[in-house]
């Protein structure tokens, strides 16, 4: 079935990345159904997919089993807490091929995922840990672009016995073919690694506006630096509650470890000279900064085996393809900076 | 003089922000004269001058005291270790009008003028000291524009006796005259917000990009919230260090700030129930950020009076003309929000 690259998707919730990958999948000549609990989403979805150019059309179903009564892939774009529900029902419809996701904390999806589906429904669906880092300001299937994902970073958590290599070839065969790149990890280093670059910004652009708003002028000052380190600060703060609630552990070690370098920053405020104090402070990062994001070295062939897949993401780099006999991997790491 | 709205400008270094007034002020009609220390800057600007339009030309000068010898307005557009020496300059060449500044931090430039300015000449040249929140990725003159100032808050230190109201409206009519928001306050006032909208913001930027870079798999998954919340990590050490550790005092209490109110996040990721300790953290900061930036509400007519005056840069209003007989001025304060 994948060998032909055309599989049968089902998309479950249209939102911004639902509703990309929905597109996306449909670009790519795969046969796709989409679905979302809201009725007028559902309505905007089928009309727009009438709209589309008819290699590139899509289905919406009126209920989550008939979206995923004929798929392959079952790629679930739900918020976390909508999660747990859709597995059972998924479970409870029978089906049987592979579940992904798109939630950007992946412990708490493994252990629903352990929970649900597998332990209802005897392990004969698969499951392949997914997050696309892909975002944007704005929010809902009127957003949707295919080509959301061209270049962007998307991890394929791997850890059997929970995602079989089988399992995970196959998603990121789908995701490869989308222009993405695949990053393997574990959930766990899924999830330390989201919570520096992520879930902790969020935090900082928070605490940045927080104490910037209580002076007027400070307020009517601020400008560059000031818009950028707080963008991320408008988030919807149950949507960053629950990324950051949900990733507690990991945010909180992330956290510590920030709150430790800037008291770094607050001792060399304190020197006699806080000039000279702080360029060694400022410079590790500066020179970190200057070279992200990091330039793609050479391709090579991997083995596509567990351990080496994980290692290549724990050195950062990612696949651009899965080899047609699914034996080895096209990987690509970063090239060393100068 | 000012009444012609033409005056003589001398404007003493021409990187992105002395460059951008010497166009601007040339493309408003003034007289405008450049000086930069470095010849191939000077060389830059002069081939810049033959090419612009024949009515917003400026002349560069060879000296320091060619550039100020017929100016009613000196800017000096220097770094802060070369404002001293350049004070010292004007002085010796017995310069008597007005003199105003952009860097980012006020306190420690008034120290100057009062020490080297004033004491060395009499008090014979006035001074307003100046900073515009403009900025860009680029510097140098060629990144010079004359645009760059409009609608941009531009702070003028009003502080009798070192600055009079008189020579601050002056400087207040050139600075409305490019289009700027005028932003009345005191050094002291100033150093305090720049601290928290802008010196502040560029330590955790560092710090994030410190954190981060430690982790590979981390470094390759960064994406929009990482790539924003980061952005002036990559400023360069020496700079960042010169306007955080110039206004040391203010960066200490502003970062003391923001370290509390990251304490109260950690503490919260340690409740039972993170997520929902989370929210009402968040809240006060996501209702803030998305009311910024402020909307200016009706414009109304002021007393041109120093408390009048600095009471509304410290309710987050500015200034946009300075009426003809300088009794009064046309203010804006930002609109309530909703």
């Amino acid at each position: 079935m994948w060998q032909s690259h055309r599989v049968r998707v089902a998309v479950i919730g249209l939102g911004l990345i639902g509703g990309s990958t929905l597109r996306a999948f449909a670009a790519a000549g795969h046969r796709v159904f989409g679905y979302d609990a809201d009725p007028a989403t559902r309505a905007t979805a089928r009309t727009a997919a009438a709209r589309a150019a008819p290699g590139a059309r899509w289905q919406v179903a009126p209920t989550v089993r008939d979206a995923v009564a004929d798929a392959d892939l079952v790629l679930l774009a739900v918020p976390l807490p909508a999660v747990g529900p859709v597995l059972d029902e998924i479970a409870a419809v029978g089906y049987s091929g592979l579940v992904t996701d798109v939630t950007s904390v992946k412990e708490p999806v493994r252990r629903l995922v352990d929970r649900r589906l597998h332990r209802q429904h005897d392990r004969t669906a698969g499951f392949v840990g997914g997050h696309p880092m892909a975002g944007r300001e704005t929010s809902g299937f009127t957003s949707a672009d295919p080509k959301l994902f061209t270049g962007c970073a998307w991890v394929l958590c791997l850890e059997p016995p929970v995602t079989s290599v089988d399992d995970w070839l196959t998603v990121a065969t789908a995701v490869t073919g989308l222009g993405a790149r695949v990053v393997p990890a574990t959930a766990e280093e899924h999830d330390r690694a989201v919570a520096a670059i992520s879930h902790v910004p969020h935090l900082l652009a928070t605490a940045l506006a927080t104490t910037a708003v209580t002076d007027p002028l400070a307020w009517s000052l601020a400008a560059g630096s000031f818009r950028d380190g707080t963008r991320v600060a408008a988030s919807r703060p149950e949507l960053v509650a629950a990324m950051c609630g949900g990733n507690a552990g990991a945010v909180r070690a992330a956290l510590d470890e920030v709150l430790a370098t800037l008291t770094a920053a607050r001792a060399a405020l304190d020197a006699q000279d806080p000039v000279q104090a702080l360029v060694p402070w400022l410079t590790p990062g500066s020179s970190a900064r200057g070279g992200w994001p990091p330039q793609p070295g050479r391709p090579l062939e991997l083995p596509a085996r567990p351990d080496a897949l994980l290692r290549l993401g724990r050195a950062g780099g990612w696949i651009t393809a899965v080899a047609e006999d699914r034996r080895t991997v096209t990987a690509v790491r970063p090239a060393p900076v100068d």
